[in-house]
């Protein structure tokens, strides 16, 4: 899919003009690249490498993103610095396949002696995942799911590609059978040597992604100081357990990497284990906006139906893992549910992380902020972006370039074709030729303005002289869709008909020209939590299509605390801009005595001047654009009352 | 005061005769206490050393509650165990006054290498408390806050005083004027040399921590990984903070020392800055149970207003260091409401702490448990004792020695004498005799039941002949107290007549035989949160007495799961044994839909089968004596509807 305008054409843009830059210019500053130049020149030393150990993996996932982006824009300048910076890379293998800048070299601890902390198998994974872009892009159909490329010359050519093929090698030989029975402290080798194998055609590399996941959950790994091997989802083995737990972009590495090998080596139990993964976490440990992980203290799952808003954790990656794991159970079973998630994830997760000029990133994406953060110095490190502002990098900085791979890569969520179905699961303006497996192609011109209103416009530009099926997801909010459809080839529009949540397809022999018109309600809804959710008793949030709205304070009436606003579910919130308007009081309840915690022996009374009559409207705005006006308190949950 | 029955009898009874054991024997096996014999010996190695960096802390607080323990019970085998083990601990004291078992000998880091991580300061804190205990149980008068003793022959004598003695001078060496201007990452040493210098009479070692206290604040201590300088309170001077940040414990064990510094050298505005603190940070960032510290993440206080159930940290220690400051605050400016979170805290956070047979311990104290957790085997490390079970030992194990010492002087708690005005603060069935500054004796005999009932009688069994005032603290929440007194020495009882929440006095010429009787109503109360925290809108707790209630899940009619339970707030909790009975009904919401996160496009709207009529009675219990019939879901409050 080529897009051409919207609301993810922006995005990605400013992805392509501004973050891969960003990306490259923090590593060369903070000295992370010139690690490879320092193993391949043979001066490392002791205690001098910036970065921490696993530093090599943001390199490898820029390097996708220069891989997938070329792809996308045919920008030669992505082109370029991926052959630059792979060159850098590849020059610091060692001769027997070993990459990494941090073992296994003069002044260095040696290679594999902390596998619980070290993240050299982590490493590895964002190199091969690297690759497979490169492959991808370069000999092969693109998109992270694609079947399989021809193994031949001008990949192998590739010098990442080879330097990811001798990688893989090596670590086959070090952890395959009778060698090392041992796994990685991060998941990330196992999806990276399934998708390389995919892409080669290497039953090896999946045998040896297989062996890894099997291997984990027995209890091998060392403890990390107090956390325990719940942490690295060593607790149980991946086929046993019930719910994610632990660390959660861990977790859902290695939930993506078992459906890659549940697919590819036929392992339905694998896969029954992961969608009863899938539902239990969705159903009880997600937040509204998809984001993934309720507890800062291990980055990690809370407990079923611990959600606070205030806490949320919600990493950036691990949002983008969660899309990565859907978008393979999708692709598995079909199930459109995994595709709602998508959508809810990318939206209200990963487009929430950048600022608008692609150059600062939310680590962190709790659902509510107290009191207004302060202002970043744009060359300031944060921890973890907390406190509401949005850090150019950071100490330990997965997420920008995590988002750089997936908005260049975004357009490959957009369509699947099986047989001579062809699926839009994600909505963009846009272009696409795509190759029905069965022979022909379906041209679709995409025209919408989607989410800023429901409406998505299909022009069918190039279609074969036989019955092929258009098929459009209908996301679960979205009670009330019609779909107008053309009554054959050629011969004009049919009356819309009312659709419901799910696949909708429509099947004819089209002709270019024909239109198949899908109009999906967005006025603005209430949500309202589950009553096991405790954290969010007593409130409703609002939703606009697929987006999470949020309140700011920025757009309260003068003097107002966010704390104290009372919104009246009552009156049902109105379209406002890309937003809504609701009804709401300013409450102001009698204050607690002082000089004890702050419990009241009697229930707490809003003040008689402040009483029913007394309202205001407030606008609320995306969530995914909160803290762009400054510093600012935000709650996407609004008590009642 | 020589406690002789009830509630806290109990707790000082098991602490002596379980506890103290537990801990001497679990720092035995795992050569804790071994470390002291090796540095004496100069048989340290590289990679070694059992414990973490901190370890030693933990013998010189059980030594500070064997001291104790001795001075309460008069126990002669807590002296002989004082007495051995404080001489393992000398023998390993270097020359010039340093004593560490991890720093500055063969095979292990220089002195004050690490002095964000190193905790040898806040290790020479504990043993300077350890000494102070041993001097006023041995040469002057009891208790953690009374009047310097005189120093002399017998102090100095003694091996453990003249180890602190020479540990503390070296302290002032190094860190004094014009050495090294830095503090400890783990605040301690204030407190211990603040302390040491009232019991001694010392103004060198007063002068030493109140500059530990004013070079604080100012950003010197390097960063522990992701932990900026609020973790240790290293952001914002201690005079010109406004609330208590960062690690609970650290900020609460600076504030003690703070106000010891404010208290010995006149600094009144050192003083209110503490007290500022301790308003903002009680009525805003402080549990239901007194319990202080809102993250696991850092062990810190959260935001203001955030207080979740389901994630309060609530530490042990620092429930028991919020003792420690309030405790002080109390003697140092006589405002009641001191005392009163002194008992909420030493009644629902350090009571919760011991199992009862005083040989496991809850680490954090949460307010809620969603699932029962499992079973721990009597010799296994607990991380953090969370999940609802207390834990034998921790991998960091401060809270079981830290209750030991508290429990050990928990008498001193209870009375204080200024002039001739005896005040007595906490309630136990016991026996005193009170020297008057002024001269004279003012003996009591207290006859109580309390927390289980609120009638506290009080007989004097001695008094000067002359007017002296018996004063009484009536609770912040015992509206409707009554005080009988006698109408003149030995002429009987007066009426009972009400008294309100504060201090009530009782000024006569009092006769052997007298009594003052306080009548303090303890029929269970329904409590609401102020309505800005958020994590427990649209819930209630019950409190009786100065004792919080739980349900727990043993309590529910088979088959009723804690979360669906709903309380009736309209109907009186009445009371049950020692807890309360209250009406609820078990609500079934109707499902949410499957396949996405817990949100639902409507209210939640209870099923029609189990609507209003369908009530049942649920008992609720102490908090502090949850989870002791077993693995148990648990919590304080409880939704309302």
């Amino acid at each position: 899919m080529r897009v051409t305008g919207g609301f993810w054409a922006g995005l990605l843009e400013v992805n392509a003009n501004a973050t891969l830059r960003h990306c490259r210019d923090w590593m060369e500053r903070l000295g992370w690249i010139a690690n490879f130049d320092r193993v391949a020149a043979g001066t490392t030393a002791v205690g001098e490498r910036p970065g921490w150990q696993f530093s090599d993996s943001e390199v490898y996932k820029l390097l996708e993103a220069l891989a997938w982006e070329h792809a996308r824009s045919g920008d030669v300048g992505a082109d370029a610095a991926f052959e630059e910076l792979a060159a850098r890379v590849v020059a610091a293998q060692d001769d027997d396949g070993y990459l990494n800048t941090c073992y296994g070299h003069a002044g260095q601890p040696a290679r594999y002696t902390d596998l619980s902390s070290g993240h050299e198998l982590y490493c590895t994974g964002h190199l091969l995942q690297a690759a497979v872009a490169r492959i991808r892009t370069t000999t092969g159909p693109s998109g992270p799911a694609g079947p399989p490329a021809a193994e031949g010359p001008s990949t192998v050519a590739d010098p990442l590609v080879a330097a990811a093929i001798r990688a893989a090698d090596h670590v086959c030989r070090e952890f395959g059978p009778g060698a090392r029975e041992a796994v990685c402290g991060h998941p990330e080798i196992e999806v990276g040597l399934a998708e390389l194998g995919r892409a080669l055609g290497e039953p090896r590399y999946t045998a040896q992604a297989a062996l890894f996941v099997e291997r984990r959950g027995h209890g091998t790994l060392a403890p990390i100081a107090l956390l325990g091997p719940q942490y690295f989802q060593d607790d149980v083995p991946v086929r046993d357990a019930d719910a994610w737990r632990g660390h959660a972009v861990r977790a859902l590495y290695l939930a993506a990497a078992a459906v890659d090998v549940a697919v590819d080596t036929g392992d339905d139990e694998l896969l029954a284990a992961v969608e009863r993964q899938w539902t239990r976490s969705v159903e009880r440990r997600t937040h509204l906006t998809g984001g993934m992980g309720s507890r800062h203290q291990d980055e990690g799952f809370g407990d079923d139906w611990e959600l606070p808003a205030d806490r949320a954790y919600c990493e950036t990656c691990a949002g983008i893992a969660s899309v990565m794991v859907s978008w393979r159970l999708l692709l598995a079973t079909d199930d459109v549910r995994y595709a709602d998630l998508v959508e809810r994830t990318l939206y209200n997760v990963v487009a929430t992380s950048p600022r608008s000029d692609g150059r600062a990133f939310f680590y962190a994406n709790p659902l509510q902020q107290r009191t207004p953060g302060g202002d970043l110095l744009p060359d300031q490190v944060n921890p973890r972006a907390e406190g509401g502002v949005r850090a150019p990098w950071f100490d330990v900085s997965c997420c920008p370039t995590n988002v750089a791979r997936t908005l260049a890569s975004w357009t490959s969520y957009t369509a699947t074709v099986e047989g001579d179905v062809v699926t839009l699961a994600q909505y963009a303006a846009g272009e696409t030729r795509l190759a029905l497996d069965d022979g022909g192609v379906l041209g679709l011109r995409v025209t919408t303005r989607y989410p800023h209103d429901g409406y998505v416009h299909t022009e069918i530009t190039e279609a074969p002289d036989r019955p092929v099926t258009l098929r459009l997801r209908v996301p679960s909010w979205a009670d009330g869709a019609t779909v107008t459809a053309p009554r054959a080839a050629g011969a004009g529009h049919g009356d819309p008909h009312t659709v419901h949540p799910g696949w909708t397809e429509v099947r004819r022999t089209f002709a270019p020209g024909d239109v198949v018109a899908l109009d999906l309600p967005t006025a603005p809804r209430l949500t309202w939590p589950d009553p096991r959710v405790d954290a969010l008793r007593g409130t409703v949030a609002v939703e606009r299509g697929p987006l999470v709205l949020c309140a700011e304070s920025h757009d309260l009436p003068h003097g107002a605390d966010l704390a104290d606003l009372r919104l009246d579910p009552s009156v049902p919130p109105e379209a406002h801009a890309d937003g809504a308007r609701v009804r709401a009081r300013i409450s102001t309840p009698t204050p607690a005595p002082a000089g004890g915690p702050p419990f009241l022996g009697t229930p707490p009374v809003p003040r008689p001047d402040t009483a029913a009559g007394d309202t205001t409207d407030v606008v609320l705005i995306p969530y995914h654009r909160w803290a762009e006006r400054g510093p600012a308190a935000m709650r996407v949950f609004l008590p009642v009352g």
